[in-house]
């Protein structure tokens, strides 16, 4: 008999159901229900015979789902009681004991947390996949110049190595943010019951040993209200999304017919309805695209959470589907950035040429003043009048005469030799000889430390 | 032939297919093509039986779609593809004339145009509902005290309907929200080509009245980059659901044991799966946890659009789902508080009695106060002193003595039976005799205006 | 007295207080606050020459507001407290008479609703001269060809002036947003009182109509309640916002050495800390990464509201500096975008050379072999290979030999004329001739379109 | 000499001008700058006497500012100009060399990371604060009985302490956030230069020892590009501030007449403009509203940096405003919730008497007839026939006949005696004996763990 003497509207149904979306968290829910019955009957709580019945009767349940042979029925509103349902007409009445000393709020979050965990080590793979695709490719590149830019302006000259390694430096904290969420979804849930802890001495350090938890969640309360853990895991992917928006950017942008810097494999390009000539780069355009979706994903939980009074509250439906997309999404799009990456073909001749823009020396010249003796601000000023003069008269600055570079500056009118020598020289690169600076023995320095730091395993 | 050498790659094909999700624009693309098929033929881009046999063909299509047996070939990319490729399979050679004139950039906002007017629609007529679900009730219960409250703290008595009616002007203006976003879709971007316009004369005025577009987008490159049609939507959606989530707040509290307001139907509540005794309101609570939903779907689209070059990017196609979705959310949650509203069982004994909470008349003791001639900021001073002597001396106001009354203030010494009267009277409620306050009168003024404000039609 | 026993604490005060933002409401609130003094003698509420005495007082008060010497206290909370304050010190206990018949909440909510409509406006007027700079651009270069990209590839080639004007109508629907945003502020809610209504018979329609409202709220809960016109005017500045954010981005993409398609104002342009030679685009890059600041007011102003009990709550004073940073930020990015629009040097002969890509002539070589009888389907396949074997051998499609062409397709080995005659013909823009296309004399049509749009005042 | 041949436009001034809030970066900027100086001379970059010279002088400006003296100028765009101006105008000359090896991309960055660092200490230190009022408060109410709600609907019992104690684990947990935050902002970016290293050979690994960093950032690009380390700390802030939206949701919730839980202290409450009896929990629907401001600013940031090609880019200065305010928003309401409950005087009488609600022994009843040997589903369904049976005819469920009981289960039947005891029996709370449950003893475990917890120190 049910409290309810009347039935649920159709809409209600609809709106209330989790079953289209909850589906997936099949193998984790069997797996912690097979553990869960593993330990009642450790504990005495229910008999060794029900115990197996469970355990056997799950398996039977689970090889249904996993051969997508799972007969689903139109009344279950989650796979929690889907399963549940279903064991009981294969197990028999014992199917009724599973629940014992469980509530559906401490297992829903079970759940979760499992599923959570094994997503954060996925991104956490397909993260080392796309670090080692730009370690490899800045490997083939550390010495093909191209132009930095700041301000999307030419600024000084780099090695393609060095800016392709910018973002495996990136990733590389993503991986560790992926890490970090594990962590925190590793207190396990199971055993907090409705709110309040359950009415038998149940043993859930065994659970967690059992389920790969690192420890049991202390405060029964908070265990079935929290949802922090999905909050890191969702902002772990939402900053690696938004570096892959950044890497998209630039995929784009260089593919354009302006700055042709690359042309992307034909496997991650599209054409055109209409236009037989383009070849669009869709899947980077896609990288950019995909990030805002991450993002809202993680603001609409912030929103869902938001004011809401402890305990569970049926809110909490809503971070399912924000969590499924966000996991999916994220995996799509590190696939895209390896593939772009390993497959991009570079026009090293395009990027060394538009290197070798000679404004872009200027600040080098002015660290000549520096070097001479004058004050950094002063020489920065005499580089600025240089430029000008050059740009009024549409000359490069090695076509300025003596007497210009002496207007300027006295100083610089004595130097001209080594004025002219820096601006003709090809190792502008070469000067930027600090640590983690683009010259070749620091980036072969960073390469080396690349490769070590692919090889920390921070989920370790 | 291709203009590409190799295949795509399956996980770039999984990113960049939208079919799982833009095959329900099936209906406006059908209705699309044939109006397009129809003005070439009238402009004499096709023959006549050309045009006959692409509008006879698209029916065919969109019959098998109707009845869900339209073969799905894993090559379609998109709804706009599949379709043109069964065409071209029912109706032969000729199908590939359907494309003369059109891009798929211009092909698909237009869909996106068609589908956002008619889900506008829809949106204002579900309001419409739960508006007169609201303004049902209130008429009903025009005469039943509740507390107002501010800081959730019992400020002043009001009558229920004219609670309830505040919702009704909220989703009123919603409904003209929506109204304003289907206006704001209603310049036809198709005949935009793939964004410089095309090389026909074509007849854009035709297909806009075919399609029922008020005016013809005037800048093609402009209509096939444009979004914001869909921002005017998910902003009308968000606004909608964050006053829902109000509403679904409001039920929550008042289905509290603490307050016992009201009880909602069980047709639209929940059991719990471990505490047999408890109905709990999951559909309020979803009114309220959907809202962060919807809003993250119009700031996703706002992040997608951000920075975006023109003109048409792949990034646009992560419009389509914030849209379906928002569209399908709002829809359910409408309903759901419609149904909630309907059916719901105030407890107005309970109301009645929280509102004849003596404290609350204090503002009417400083309002008489104000009418012997006491300054309001003084009558303020001279209550809250009554509040607090009997706050600390556990008593009611009309519990204080003529002495106290006198200590706080001559004038209310004077005036004690002024006093004792307005603390018994019934008719603090009345005393709100302002335009658009609580009074019997003012609520009947009310209920016509909203009577009229639902028949009007914003969409007209 | 007062009903509390104990001073406030310091952090709870720095928490609480919003003089530091709100007093900018102060000419609102006087005007409101007059307009009250002067409804309240006019029905007799208070005295003639009370009513007189608060006038004047409040001229005094807002003469020392406007010469930023008024004296304020460190206990102001608000500046509605700080102007009742000093009103009180200056015309004496009357003052104590201003807040009959009124709230802080109805006070606040009117004062905002004023702000709202007066920024509205605002917007509206630097929307208008944001559009005129575009228009008038894009009259002086109705000739100038540029590529027009899709994907940012080169796609079709367009005028200049056609793509400015895309944005011109872009504007052109932010300004009715913020037109709409204004009507929707547009019901006074002054006289709700605390949330329902006061104890006096006031006449609001005079107060509505002396602060130029259109009507009078409806509902006193929702009047105090509400803050969906907030909404609305930041979803119009998010809107807009985001649409400044993509002209940002081309502008910068523009001014890129790569692209150099146009030189921004020395005036709008900022130079480099330590490399004398850059130019860079701040204020475009600003206009580009101030979106995400209004979007994000835009949010968090649903999340303040989102799941909030009626009536007013404390919370609503999150409200006031997501208007006002909004507001702010759109001023100043709109005076931005007029500025750089209109003094931006366009380099006509480097967009010309880009816009005579020979393969952005390719949809034009598919729509010939559709007039030739082929359909588009196969046409665009039979140029996609014309591109593959011109790509292949590093030729230009007009180097393909007839032996190529008619490998291709017999019917374009029987027109090589006319293939060859549309390649090197400089009329690709001009074969684009639908209404909205990118043609002379569609762009003309458009630009007179333009001009009366430009002249219509959505606010009127 | 500049580069620029026009001043700049006063709007772009108020638009690009940071000086407003980077202000407060000045200690950040002294320290390092010292730092930077004392590096170079020592690295004979400069002269042993120019390093000394900068030091001093960068005291001596540290001073002025420290004091509240500093002479800002108009021309100062940004704290960073303004202090190297002051510094050389103090100095004299050799305050140009400050600049040698360093770019203003480097240094913001730098500056940026300090503060980060240093805020995410505080806010440590603030959240232990409030840790440890949560703990305070818990071991006093460890025996007070209340009930726990899942749905808002009572649902178990629970004791105070355990409920409070809900909190402090979330709290301890965004601590540790923190920690994280502040060990990612750990690598030194200063010596990045603009974006490619810098001329000189400079000791990097001596500025991080000295400005406490753990390491050096090993990529230059990313260095000056990277704000993920902003994304941390925000995203730390903003789950903090959800979390306390719970808790100031169910203070307000608690602090209203229905609930009657608790008395917020009149130093955190205000009152009303125009009810005298009010007292507002203001500080708590503060602590609730402000949670949407902090995650705002999370996803504005997220939105400034998506699709942002490397490396420096003026959109970046939009991290500042985010920053700050997230970090003074989160102290205040840290303060605010320790001040809160701290102060709160929970009515132990009405929450007893709330828990003792008979229905919500429902739980215990159904786990009786498990332990009696029924299936747990078949024991819920027969504890949700006794209670709707109860609720239908108006009664308790202890005023149930026995025929009644027996008409359910023959087993409840027989079992009457132990049904009327665990009704009647004072023990519910005390039958929650599993880890982590609200059991006396399982509660004396968790506040023994819970002391340890707030003695750890995450930052160590």
């Amino acid at each position: 008999m049910s409290r309810f003497s009347e039935p649920q509207h159709p809409d209600f149904q609809r709106l209330n159901a989790s079953i289209g979306f909850d589906r997936r968290l099949w193998p984790q829910d069997i797996a912690q229900s097979q553990a869960h019955a593993r330990m009642l009957a450790a504990r005495g709580i229910i008999s060794e015979a029900d115990g197996d019945a469970l355990i056997k009767g799950l398996q039977a349940v689970a090889l249904e789902l996993a051969e997508e042979r799972f007969p689903f029925d139109p009344g279950d509103e989650d796979i929690h009681m889907a399963i549940e349902r279903r064991l009981t007409e294969i197990a028999g009445p014992v199917g009724g004991r599973l629940h014992t000393a469980r509530s559906r709020n401490d297992q829903v979050v079970t759940d979760l947390a499992m599923f959570t965990r094994e997503a954060a080590v996925a991104a956490g793979a397909a993260i080392a996949e796309a670090m080692g695709a730009l370690l490899k490719r800045a490997c083939e590149h550390a010495a093909t110049a191209m132009p930095g830019y700041t301000h999307l302006q030419r600024a000084q000259p780099v090695y393609l190595g060095h800016h392709l390694l910018a973002y495996f430096w990136m990733l590389e904290r993503d991986r560790r943010r992926f890490a970090y969420a594990r962590r925190e979804a590793g207190r396990l849930p199971l055993g907090a019951g409705a709110m309040a802890g359950v009415n038998f001495d149940t043993d859930r350090a065994m659970l967690a040993a059992e389920l790969g938890f690192e420890q049991v969640a202390p405060n029964s309360i908070d265990a079935v209200s929290g949802r922090d853990f999905l909050l890191d895991f969702l902002g772990a992917a939402a900053t690696c999304a938004t570096h892959l928006s950044r890497l998209g950017a630039e995929l784009v942008l260089w593919s354009s017919s302006e700055f042709g810097f690359c042309t992307l494999p034909d496997s991650w390009s599209s054409g055109s309805s209409i236009m037989p000539q383009k070849k669009n780069p869709d899947a980077a355009e896609l990288l950019r695209g995909k990030a805002p979706r991450v993002v809202a994903h993680l603001t609409a939980l912030h929103g869902v959470i938001h004011a809401l009074p402890l305990t569970y509250n049926k809110d909490l439906q809503e971070d399912k589907e924000h969590l499924f997309d966000a996991a999916d999404t994220l995996q799509l799009c590190l696939a895209a950035a390896s593939g772009m990456i390993a497959g991009a073909a570079f026009d090293e001749q395009r990027m060394r040429e538009a290197a070798s823009d000679e404004l872009i020396a200027a600040t080098d010249i002015a660290d000549l003043l520096v070097k001479l003796g004058m004050p950094f601000r002063e020489a920065h000023g005499v580089v600025a009048g240089l430029v000008r003069t050059a740009l009024d008269s549409g000359r490069a600055l090695s076509e300025l005469t003596a007497e210009e570079l002496a207007a300027q500056s006295e100083l610089l009118g004595a130097h001209q030799g080594e004025f002219r020598e820096v601006l003709s020289s090809s190792s502008w690169l070469e000067s930027k000889i600090s640590e983690g600076g683009t010259s070749t023995a620091r980036l072969a320095e960073q390469l080396t430390r690349a490769e070590q730091a692919l090889d920390e395993d921070p989920f370790g």
